[in-house]
């Protein structure tokens, strides 16, 4: 197996893509194939001392930046780190794609160079996040700001498929994200993706699940619309934030609490790890004919190592090929 | 000053009602108008030991329960503790309401009854949630799962007004929630509304914010749809759920961090209700012509004395009256 990394995307590219890319190899015995500026890469390397065994590099000589407009990753920018390894994706050098740069060009690039599986009409951005009952798939999170009925039924079908092959959960409990149970709640969009859904028998839909249900396990894959998701996602990772600065003045905030933090700041500062997404490694596009990861765009060392994890775990129980064959009675 | 209350609105009506109707007469010098079946009323103070001074006694026979169709409002249910109320409200007895009952009925009974503001399009559901930065305001929390552009530019004034009368906050910083902060990102709602926003010299717009600055204090006044707003309202506070259980799980995970716990829990439970936003009291239903408040269907009694409290201080700071004068240059 090889997993092909975009070592110039992201904030803390390339020297800390480098450090995971080291750690991947060294815990999982991973094989990396890092596109990038061949150069600067070797020389990054050597300034801090990271070891570049297990890896080889395909060169590309420019670099995606953030303000690019995505779709330049086709023709402009198809010298990137980015466009370069999607590329070698599509042609079968490696099994995997990991990036941390632009979400909007890596999900061009995934759609247009990897290419949509047949009868998926848009690919979408799926996010593991962690919930009071473990891991749970949230969709879309980005990709399509406005979304057709037909495209939420099929978000429902591929966390379906993703919870499945990854997590191993017997039949998911798939849910309309909507302000309301009652079949009858929501807007247009929810009341007809209603019907689809309750209508297709390959999936275990469980109905319509008001937001609060989420993180307290409500359901295993968690299906709306990319502005809904984005939303999610976002007020999600800004609140846990807000509480944990919180909690962590509370600790320190008199001599007695700083006693008393002594005996259990390992354990309550060990929740940060528990709420925190980036564990189950980064955000997938879904929808495309092989395993596409984006990594967090400030990931650290560690967090794109998990990504790397990801990869390799999507590969090994046949993620892409799973999805693929889903579609294909479409 | 006369606050009217819905005493047969909520999970646990009526006694904590009145309970909390007794706290508020206590600690505010509030006068009551509860309305509500008096032989009931009375019956329930006498055997909970709760005094009815500071109350009068509006009689209505009728409850309006959570299945009931919020339009019957309107004629069949006409003599519920919620119809009369809000008649009450019109009528000129009291100077605002408050009630615990379904949201859907109270926002029709508000928009018919009580009315709109001139120059409003629709009425919505307004909520000041907790962030890192104080108090914030979020609009529409559900009223109207579908918006036009206007009407997110009605809900920028109307957040404009609230925290400026209510919080005495100096041009707020009104912000339109989107996937993106370039004017470029969102859907056409969004695209729409922030050309109406951005060209409005009247409130201080500081264009789109991601959710993920909500709770980190992006913003005074948070606009959005209803379905967005909902959702956001929503997941929130179950995500506070989800970290407080855990949070409590990690103080008594062993002997070592139970004692920990005796110096910090005081500090660390704390924080519930600095995450709570029931401290702020309930949701207000805005662009009405007086001031309705919608206490949590699961208010006890601290939770509704709070609703009372925000009531109390709305009608205090002119609030209704300040919402129509900036709708008269409509």
């Amino acid at each position: 197996m090889k997993i092909i990394v975009d070592a110039f995307g992201g904030d803390n590219a390339p020297v800390e893509i480098l450090k995971g890319c080291a750690l991947a190899v060294s815990e999982y015995k991973a094989n990396i194939i890092l596109t990038g500026d061949e150069k600067k890469l070797k020389t990054a390397a050597k300034e801090n001392g990271i070891s570049l065994d297990g890896m080889e590099i395909l060169h590309a000589p420019d670099v995606m930046e953030m303000e690019d407009e995505p779709t330049t990753i086709l023709k402009a920018k198809s010298n990137t780190s980015m466009a370069v390894g999607l590329k070698a994706l599509a042609d079968g050098l490696g099994d995997a794609f990991v990036s941390a740069g632009s979400t909007g060009a890596l999900t061009v690039g995934a759609t247009f160079i990897v290419k949509r599986i047949k009868g998926v009409k848009r690919p979408a951005i799926g996010m593991v996040m962690p919930t009071d009952n473990g891991p749970a798939f949230l969709m879309d999170c980005g990709a399509n700001s406005e979304c057709r009925p037909e495209m939420l039924h099929q978000f429902a079908k591929i966390g379906d498929v993703y919870m499945s092959a990854f997590f191993g959960i017997d039949r998911p409990r798939v849910a309309l994200v909507n302000i309301g149970t009652e079949e009858t709640k929501g807007d247009e969009l929810r009341l007809e993706a209603y019907k689809l859904m309750k209508n297709d028998g390959d999936y275990n839909f469980i109905g319509n699940m008001e937001a609060r249900e989420f993180f307290l396990g409500g359901c295993d894959v968690a299906v709306t619309d990319g502005f809904t998701g984005n939303v999610m996602l976002k007020l999600s990772e800004g609140m846990a934030k807000f509480i944990l600065n919180n909690l962590k003045k509370a600790l320190t905030s008199n001599l007695k609490t700083m006693f008393g933090a002594l005996f259990v700041k390992k354990s309550v500062y060990g929740l940060k790890a528990k709420f925190d997404y980036k564990e189950y490694g980064g955000a997938m596009i879904v929808g495309v004919k092989k395993t596409v990861i984006k990594a967090h765009g400030s990931s650290d060392a560690r967090a794109f190592k998990n990504s790397i994890r990801q990869a390799i775990e999507c590969v090994n129980n046949d993620v892409a090929n799973r999805m693929q064959k889903a579609f294909e009675k479409e």
